[in-house]
């Protein structure tokens, strides 16, 4: 059939300029002729049995059977006690690895060239466990929780990722000088994993030093993995060095295949329908996705026809610098898709 | 007599290069004829009674009488359980506020312009209570500890501080999408302190979108008061947009006009004693000292001295990409503080 060798990808459209961006990327896709098929699901958390926050069970299920999902912006829900679905979705499938390259993109100018590095983050746990209390009034204390298994996990993942994408070296970042169990049982489990990975460098550097080094030289790093909260800042600062979360991509991993490829940017209500969003960051994280699932050809003519799109500076978004609509800059990126076909 | 209008002041030289760079300070205040009396003390952590530790009595005794200290750089002792002597410092006189100005330097080039911001952290508790527990083999947790207190305090200080220096917003910087108990706490207490202060202007940001747009655009922000970690990791951050810890002092602020001013780079123990090290980050710390202390011409006349001396270029030391020694760039500052008389 027509579908032979098709595999499914469930897509979460997501709010604002959501479905304006993933109907970019599947138009991109299908002038690659990508061999996917999307099934679309829509996850606005729902009140299961007991009063807990799930996702819907037919976006659930979807994922459950195709394993990969691609996501675009969801906003977050201003009920009082009801969970980030970003959050929720991690936690619902373990996606224990956040993983965000940050490349230098030609074309787009920043104070910084020749960004290379990739940002790993445990998904799962430390300061984003939860758990919180008020002892008395006016004393409120957070539980950042860290587990050797989610410490080993994560480490584990950065060295193989070090490995199978030709990087070099792992820098493990801490505060163990303050954080001296938590921290210090993480960066135990990463010097661990180290002795098993000799091809790879290892290094270790504080939080605090290692954003000072990167806003001076962010040349100096390759993989940075890290927990839960530093991860989150990271990933954010070294979006900024290369343009922005409109043109950084990311990927949540879980085991056994299963993951969720994700635009971290905004819902951007201002401007959703009109046309004017910028696809790039879900596209190149359509990339990721890729890539993931082998399909390295197609990987590699999208982001391809997407670099050379931005170093054009023909047909750019407003957020580029350029003044066409969303539609047009898609169009662009199709058509070099086709001549590199 | 002769020290009529002399204040005292406790000089913690420090190690490594802290000696050098504290000379050099002290031999600049001399040229402007500071009206300072230094008693230089050396704190070395000692055991006290029931085994906990402590700073050596005179040095505590010293700055129980002067109530000002200038520190050069402590080395981290590597004893297990032996404190870090800043943080015992900042305990011991109960610094609750952690000041670090950063602004561009003219002539020093960096990726950044007209960088003049203020970062302003709460330097007693959150994520450095020290708590930590080992909760099964394997687990460990970390308490952060928010107070209403301490919340109000730091941001009470934040808004004083904008208030006297001429500044025009606040910026509560936090994660109170996850820590909504803890981070919670301390955003309330910086909305009810802001409702006082309707000269200033006060937002709110998330600490990972604040590291976004700190690294596009350092002039958006002016003031900004956050916990310890966000602290630690954000003044650093901005420290390396402006040249690093060599150029950005910092002062610990507590109550009835306690404050130790420090520079926060380390001993580099590879120069010391060689003439090489640049004692900037120790005198424009000594400079926001001599400002706490209400002595601002002459605070205004050595500061000029310095920012002059940096944007001539032509006697600085190897770090500032001069070849000059330290008692060259030393004496330079000097010639010139005498001019301004
Ligand atoms: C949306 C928010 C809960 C999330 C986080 O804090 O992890 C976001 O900042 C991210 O980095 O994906
Ligand atoms: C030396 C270290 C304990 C300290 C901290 O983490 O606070 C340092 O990084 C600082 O910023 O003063």
């Amino acid at each position: 059939s027509f579908s032979r060798g098709m595999q499914t990808v469930t897509m979460i459209p997501g709010d604002g300029i959501g479905p304006e961006i993933s109907a970019a990327v599947m138009k991109i896709f299908d002038a690659a002729k990508a061999p996917i098929r999307w099934e679309e699901r829509n996850v606005t958390a729902i009140k299961g049995p007991g009063g807990k926050w799930m996702i819907p069970p037919d976006a659930k299920e979807s994922m459950d059977r195709s394993k990969i999902g691609l996501k675009g912006p969801l906003k977050t829900p201003i009920a009082a006690g009801h969970p980030s679905m970003n959050l929720l979705l991690r936690k619902t499938f373990d996606l224990y690895a956040n993983v965000r390259p940050c490349v230098s993109i030609e074309g787009y100018k920043t104070p910084y060239t020749d960004v290379d590095l990739v940002t790993i983050r445990e998904n799962t746990e430390g300061e984003y466990s939860g758990i919180e209390h008020v002892i008395v009034e006016g004393v409120v204390q957070s539980i950042k929780l860290i587990t050797e298994n989610a410490s080993r996990r994560i480490a584990e993942y950065a060295f193989e990722y070090a490995r199978n994408n030709q990087r070099s070296s792992v820098t493990a970042v801490h505060k163990a000088n303050i954080m001296r169990m938590s921290d210090g049982l993480f960066l135990r489990k990463c010097r661990e994993v180290a002795e098993s990975y000799k091809d790879i460098k290892f290094t270790e550097m504080y939080l605090d030093t290692v954003c000072l080094n990167m806003v001076q030289d962010p040349t100096q790093f390759d993989v940075l993995v890290m927990p839960n909260l530093y991860g989150d800042i990271l990933s954010d600062l070294c979006a900024g060095l290369i343009g922005g979360l409109g043109v950084t991509p990311s990927g949540n991993i879980g085991a056994n295949g299963v993951a969720i490829f994700e635009s971290v940017h905004g819902t951007a209500p201002d401007i959703a329908g009109m046309d004017l969003a910028n696809p790039t960051a879900l596209l190149l994280s359509a990339v990721m996705m890729l890539r993931h699932m082998g399909l390295h050809d197609f990987a590699h003519r999208i982001q391809t026809a997407c670099f050379d799109t931005i170093k054009d500076k023909k047909v750019l978004t407003k957020d580029l610098g350029g003044s066409s609509k969303c539609s047009e800059f898609t169009a662009e990126i199709c058509r070099r898709v086709q001549d590199l076909a």
